[in-house]
């Protein structure tokens, strides 16, 4: 097998290695074939499988930790639901033999999630996975395809990975990424880029690949070679270890060849994610989501409990800066104890962030004293930003609730299209501004984040989202305020340059991004970075604004990008 | 009763007459009083209740017409819908009296509508309005509140007002509106600039004020003065009078007061809304809303139904521009035949307008030549607009299908921030833009256009609204290509100034507000709705904004503005 296929590159580097192709095609079990007689036997059976699968999940989400622990162990949740295996138990009753009852029986939770939408109805895939985790169990086949033997890396190709597929990848296993679905924010790209591994997605045909077949992917050009020639894997080889090599070479706090210092953050979700950051070279944390505190209890955390845990935060980054965003509850993230005041046929545009905040005063004020109550006890700098804020006057209002609360900095999201469009009228408000392009492009693209058909219109090259991030950066120098960028473009290494030369005063992302972001900036002046953005903003589509920012930023070559 | 409320004035003008109060809070039936016995009797006396109201909006809806005629219309399907009878009949058998089965049975499908949320969810306070006049005819009451007697027209009060409440009202009954809750796009409003009769809404209070009570309401400020002194009302009464006169005197094509020609138009949903178009003078139509023509059908209508219900619009305009949207599907506009391609959490980002016909091809070519064969047999210059354009690249695809199909002129819609930010790009694919300041507000904003709490994000005076026309038409000017407004923001007199100022060429908007937009731009130069424009975006609040452009703008107070 030969030849090339193409996709869209959206984690750079080379990677070579045997296919490893992942079906996820399970066929129903057969609906006509009832169980032996026992049914108390096969009962178990069913429920053992599940208990299996929950155990295996659970083991896995402990030691992966992070966003992919806390998926993986919800999946855990789900397999051990009781209601679920009730279900399943009378299927049984009913003479269903066990695999077709775990179907039947996940197949009814699967409506009620697909009809829920929202933030239960795209659990729907994670629901999916339990059940042929559950099916593979019964079936005696492996809960995953193993992958090849040998040390030798290989090259992961699937439709789309779901998260308990990556959650426990090393970039020591896998060269490289290849799916046939998906986008650059698709879930295969974040884990790519935040594992530092090369990925090429919306690849047709590479499911066809033969298991084993030597690949060599390049996640910059999103070309993918099969069977290539020996000099080919030679070079890629070599541009590989150059690049490790040029990567490794870079050290200290960001800046650019010219010394104009860019603060190089991480973005996090909580204490469990902090060694990640400071192994990684983070100078701080540009956003700390703290609704992950708050997600799936019965009531709001506790001021103590709050405080603790920014806490732990700011006393790992002593003396550097730690910026908190305030609970972004409503949309994809419902709270129970603060559900949205009404029905809303469009939760992304709905009450949200800042809004539901208004609404419910005691939970941002609790929130902002530990906040201030944690920042007396550190020597970290404390700086609190609220989300979806869309007017001068929402700016306002958050600045005065932190005065209040005895807060320095105060902040805002600049992640709704108006906010930057009047950056000026904001920054009058607000101490300091940090860009969160992925919800920014949701709505400048009136596209939604979770439809994948929409993913070329949330491309961070499109030339609307760079006109965006420029207004804010400017809105922001008018009154001397830093305006951060903390949105999925500022850990690409080569759009990181173009948002420094648009006037991102700092860059937060995925830990695992900051070294390749680090060496990029270190080998252009803040010039150059001038020139590729204003390339970039000249240019009539993404990949137009790519080549023409890769002109003026010669020393991406040296790192294989 | 005497004093003074504050609204928020979203229809200008001052209107004086005694309160006439709509009250709609009807107590539920009280559950425990069973039927007499004879549960035939009964029954018949509950379905009979059913098509009376049916008759009752169906009549109504046929007089009333337009926009308002097909809502009174969908009322009685809803109150002649079998499944609902059925239950009816069933709460009846199972003991229940007729006013509390018709209760529950209403009770059910609106809990079913509510949870479908999207468009379906936005008719339950239609549903509600059928229950409610159905109870009203079981227990004997009016089914709606009868107005004031006499010949003096009343000033309507209530909490919100639903279509059925406003379809047959003409300016001549009613003197102004105030209502409790609402914004500036709620149906209130947009019903009041359409009769031409002032309005204020988010009133509170004004459910309280005691029917019969003299009220003076000045569509304008939003003060709502009680029992005000003969002076005010002589004052306001000589205001309105000469407000009448004023724009009664002012007639021909749209134009500034030096004579820089600004075609003004009309936005129609069909043939039935060109009578309304033509007696207020439109020069042209600049929105034909196909979509009317595609909803509620299992097919999609012929090319022979299409290019007769076009050839029909632009016959009533020889020589002048009939501006024709294609089929704007998808987010609170589903079509049986034209699904969504996957499930969406938030419809209003998803797959609608052009991104749907891309996935339909057969659906836009058919209806482009279909309207090509209309043109061919018209004087009339028709211009083809796609909705939702978002890139240039689509831009580009969709002049592409007009070319193919032998259309002249091919446009886009600016509804989507992205597209009013690369103007420029998409100026270079579309030959003229139109700017739905509704959509474009909705999306700038994050913020819901069906969600009442957000109504203050949809105020066409936020100056990032603003600055985004700005862009569209600095985008369009510098191809040489037209760029008019069709959203909502066109028929505010004062706003058109400002749209003007901004560089709209042209306007269009619902009829009747046609009188006040031609008044306003013919007392202003060019220059002075410059100003004005320059002033809003200088302002960093909605009303400030106002504020300032009408400092620029003093031909206003001749028109009661």
């Amino acid at each position: 097998m030969s030849g090339t296929l193409q996709g869209i590159g959206v984690s750079p580097g080379a990677g070579f290695g045997p296919a490893h192709v992942m079906s996820r095609a399970v066929p129903p079990p057969p609906a006509d074939v009832p169980h032996g007689g026992d049914a108390g036997a096969e009962r178990d059976r069913a429920l053992l499988a599940l208990e299996r699968v929950a155990a295996d999940l659970q083991e896995r989400g402990e030691r992966a930790g992070g966003e992919g622990g806390k998926i993986l162990q919800a999946q855990a949740l789900m397999a051990r639901d009781p209601g679920l295996s009730d279900g399943v138990a009378e299927l049984v009753r009913a003479g269903k033999g066990a695999a077709r009852a775990v179907y039947e029986g996940f197949g009814r939770y699967r409506s009620m999630l697909a009809e829920a939408g929202g933030y239960l109805g795209a659990r729907v895939a994670d629901l999916d996975d339990v059940r042929d985790r559950a099916l593979a169990v019964l079936e005696g086949r492996p809960m995953a395809d193993a992958p090849p033997a040998g040390a030798e890396p290989y090259v992961l190709v699937a439709r789309d990975l779901a998260p308990a597929d990556t959650a426990l990848l090393s970039p020591d296993q896998v060269a490289a990424f290849v799916t046939e679905e998906g986008g650059p924010t698709s879930h295969t790209s974040i884990i790519a880029r935040a594992m530092g591994v090369p990925a090429v997605v919306a690849c047709p045909g590479a499911t066809a690949v033969a298991p084993g077949t030597p690949v060599l992917a390049d996640g910059s050009s999103g070309l993918v070679r099969l069977a290539p020639s020996g000099e080919e894997v030679s070079a890629a080889r070599g541009a590989a270890a150059a690049r490790r090599a040029a990567l490794a070479a870079v050290t200290g706090p960001g800046a650019t060849a010219d010394g104009h210092a860019v603060p190089l953050l991480a973005n996090i979700g909580g204490p469990q994610d902090l060694a990640d950051a400071l192994e990684h070279g983070a100078e701080g944390v540009g956003l700390y989501r703290t609704e992950f505190l708050f997600l799936g209890r019965a009531e709001a955390p506790s001021a103590e409990e709050q405080e603790a845990a920014y806490l732990e935060v700011l006393e790992a980054f002593p003396g550097g800066q730690v910026v908190v965003r305030t609970l972004d509850a409503g949309a994809d993230k419902p709270l129970a104890f603060l559900p949205p005041p009404g029905e809303e046929p469009n939760p992304a545009l709905g009450e949200r962030g800042i809004r539901l905040l208004r609404l419910h005063p005691e939970v941002m004020e609790t929130q902002l004293a530990a906040l201030a109550r944690a920042a007396s006890r550190s020597t970290a700098v404390l700086r609190v930003m609220a989300p979806m804020v869309a007017t001068a006057e929402e700016a306002a209002l958050f600045a005065a609730a932190c005065r209040e609360a005895g807060l320095a900095s105060a902040g805002v999201m600049i992640e709704v299209p108006s906010a930057a469009l009047r950056a000026a009228d904001l920054a009058a408000e607000a101490g300091f501004f940090s860009v969160g392009t992925n919800d920014l492009a949701q709505y400048a693209f009136a596209a939604d984040r979770q439809v994948a058909a929409l993913a070329a219109l949330h491309d961070a090259w499109q030339p609307a989202l760079l006109d965006l991030v420029a207004l804010a950066a400017a809105g922001a120098a008018g009154r001397d305020r830093p305006c951060g960028v903390c949105g999925e473009a500022a850990g690409d290494p080569v759009l990181a340059c173009v948002l420094v030369g648009l006037g991102a005063a700092s860059l937060s992302m995925s830990a695992p991004a900051l070294p390749a972001v680090r060496a990029a900036l270190a080998r252009h002046s803040r010039e150059q970075c001038r020139l590729a953005a204003r390339a970039a903003r000249a240019a009539a589509s993404p990949a137009q604004a790519r080549d023409a920012a890769r002109a003026h930023l010669p020393g991406l070559s040296g790192l294989g990008l």
